[in-house]
């Protein structure tokens, strides 16, 4: 294999032209570093361009949904590109494709929301969202509203204001991030509480009374929104303590700062459910959609507002002539294609029934073996999202140290098993986000093969 | 007609449930604006849901540069699909489609510019070129010199950043727009210059000294980099004045200050030259490409980045571990397919020659037709870039109310001919910037239909 890929022209034109997203670009750029040319995908499975086949435990980057080769969304695409590859949406133009979107869209979204705005990805949808806050309370008169809080270890994109929103440090640390006026509130991360020795209902407590200072602080005039995601993603997977929303959404009713759900994750039935917001009871004023409304097959993102905000976008432009926001590529008729038959088989395939099964099956499963492992701390998941967070010393919660990269080790040791798990930013913890699709069987591979991982790291 | 629209559920679901961008919302909802589905594409045409026929003068928004319905990127993207319509990028992941075009890519830059980054919007990537920027200095131990000079009338971008890096009151008005460290310098646009009086080479000098006292004002140790299209696109269709860029260059070079060329319009041939830097003898530190990169027939974008740029980069990592930044669907590999398939179409239909000559047909034409009518203050243009510029009165140079909307009347008169062009923000300016592949005699349409419209808007 190392020799094939040494006489191989791609991989050398990989070093020598491509800069990487979330890459070592030197020892990439070097060939220290072992990247993988991937050729094709079927169901959970990816297979590189040497042949070897893995299970994708993380359906990309969570968002593989309904796995990979489905041929109706392929098709979909390949009839969209012949008819019309690009036409844009300014001035109120549309498709068929994205304009039947935009209505399966909101038919499934919560029924106070029925409007969508489509862009690209997760990150750009933030950042419309952004922008659309700030516009709705200057429309309303409230020009001093605009500071948001999202919370430590929230992940809302990698853009300088969406990396604003971003509560972790690798995302921060060199681009002189975080900008002002975007303010974090505490990670509603149970485990990793400062007190120990709290309960959950405690935790929650505090997670409230710590919102409710910050307001109180910086005087909830000046609070426009604030971002959270239903459960953290990328900041640990971490379902929301019990009770959490129950606590924060009359804080926010209260001082009216708008709710903006980061569904990126959760969106389309990551929980087992259409959207995260339902599972916890949210009340959202914006969703962030992006990876499951089209299960990546083509870039889509998108932003749900709800009636009370369109009311005040709609009062904005007859004020003030039409929105001076868009991409060029918003509503792209491709991503529009792939989204309406991504939807399509989701429903026919019982697919977000499916996630909240197998999920469950799958979470129960990792705690059965790896919850009383004396280096791991936490088995946590909800729906088809799982983690194992590892520890030096499991009673008194002690971390490794993080230049001994064990997460890392970790994913390394599952690799040999060919199965792909994400070793998750801020913390050894082994992360997977399977597609939809997952069997019972290919969930008992993942924590088989977890547990030989854990084993071969030495822990 | 309307018949038709009104019987059709598509027109209420468009109403009903989706947010346009650059779109009077309040309009469009209420069906008091005239949308229009599109259904297909050829060549330099496009149809809509009821069979109207339309030459698009302005290629979607500059961007279908090879023309619709192109089989071969069809093909390419249904190919794609059908094998690996997803994975990721992070971590060195490639796909065969992504190192190729990686490789293209460079091979087309200028000699000094090796790497590229794939985004999906030419928002993103000068989101991601501005974190590279502050990446780059504070590697260097320069933390101090953050501050961004663009220019008043430059187009950089939708998003909170990039919208403040753009130099239009329509992107920044109830937005909050623009943000710190970005400053504004004079526009280079000869026609609209403060002193009249001025021949184009003072108005040269006179740009070229703004921007030293903005330098020498700020400090250049706090400067990092000057944004610039090559030409000015949104702002208005300007050519950069002659001895522009000779003038402006070495005031770059000589504070250490970073050149980003955004030739997310000029990129690929819309000059007649691959890259606008060439045309005008440029020597940026990255190019920000995007429309033309793919022809829009799928959401791709890219940073350029220079060897000096990646060296840093390189050690930046190598000290601090990978990069923290990213996009889901950087380097998507449909959007890969499809710029790879439209790079090989523009070699073999000589597409960027194509735009050269007859772009320059195009504009000889409209000069000798419009550049003496009273109110046509300017016609103006460079390759398949052509703007018609209408004044009250033209030898005092005194421009239309707003209110009158004399360019959208201009546009809308045009539409009768089924040609489309576009009102520019900021000014009473038709604009057109046709796909490569126009022939001379659909150049003479467009300018026999503008000719029309002029008439038809009773100038």
């Amino acid at each position: 294999m190392d020799d094939a890929r040494q006489n191989d022209q791609l991989g050398q034109w990989d070093r020598d032209s491509f800069l990487h997203p979330s890459t070592h670009l030197g020892q990439h750029a070097r060939g220290e570093a072992q990247g993988r040319i991937i050729r094709t995908g079927e169901g959970v499975y990816i297979e590189d361009r040497d042949g070897q086949r893995w299970l994708d435990g993380f359906a990309g980057l969570y968002c593989v949904n309904v796995g990979y080769g489905r041929q109706e969304i392929a098709d979909a695409i390949a009839k969209q590109a012949q008819e019309l590859a690009y036409y844009h949406a300014y001035v109120g133009h549309g498709t068929e494709a994205s304009i039947t979107l935009a209505k399966m869209v909101t038919d499934r979204a919560p029924d106070h929301m029925n409007k969508v705005y489509f862009g690209l990805s997760g990150s750009d949808a933030n950042e419309t969202n952004l922008k659309l806050v700030w516009y709705y309370n200057n429309i309303r008169g409230l020009p001093r509203k605009k500071k948001i809080i999202s919370r430590w270890r929230g992940y809302h994109g990698s853009g300088l204001m969406t990396g604003s929103l971003t509560g972790l440090p690798l995302f921060h640390d060199k681009f002189d991030l975080p900008l002002s006026p975007i303010l974090h509130t505490t990670a509603p991360y149970f485990y990793r509480r400062d007190n120990f020795e709290q309960n959950e209902a405690e935790f929650v407590a505090q997670c409230a009374s710590d919102l409710e200072e910050m307001i109180e602080r910086e005087g909830a005039d000046t609070i426009a929104a604030f971002w959270a995601e239903p459960m953290l993603g990328t900041g640990g997977i971490v379902p929301a303590p019990t009770g959490y929303w129950e606590a924060i959404q009359p804080i926010l009713d209260k001082h009216d700062i708008l709710l903006v759900a980061d569904e990126v994750i959760t969106g389309f039935g990551r929980l087992g459910t259409m959207f995260g917001s339902e599972h916890y009871g949210m009340k959202p004023d914006f969703i962030t959609i992006a990876k499951g409304l089209t299960s990546a097959y083509a870039p889509l993102s998108g932003s749900i507002v709800s009636d009370k905000v369109w009311k005040v976008l709609e009062q904005g432009t007859d004020e003030n002539g039409p929105l001076g926001h868009g991409w060029t590529y918003s509503a792209h008729p491709i991503g529009a294609a792939a989204g309406v038959a991504n939807l399509k088989l989701l429903d026919e395939l019982n697919l977000v029934q499916n996630a909240g099964e197998v999920g469950t099956y799958l979470n129960r499963r990792m705690k059965e073996e790896l919850a009383d492992h004396p280096h791991v701390g936490e088995v946590r998941g909800e729906g088809m999202l799982c983690a194992v967070e590892f520890v030096e010393d499991r009673a008194r919660r002690t971390f490794y140290d993080p230049s001994r990269k064990i997460g890392a080790k970790v994913v390394a040791e599952l690799a040999k098993s060919h199965v792909i798990g994400r070793a998750m930013p801020g913390g050894d913890i082994l992360g997977f986000a399977p597609p939809f699709s997952l069997t019972t069987d290919e969930a008992d591979r993942i924590v088989e093969a977890t547990v030989k991982a854990v084993n071969g790291a030495g822990l």
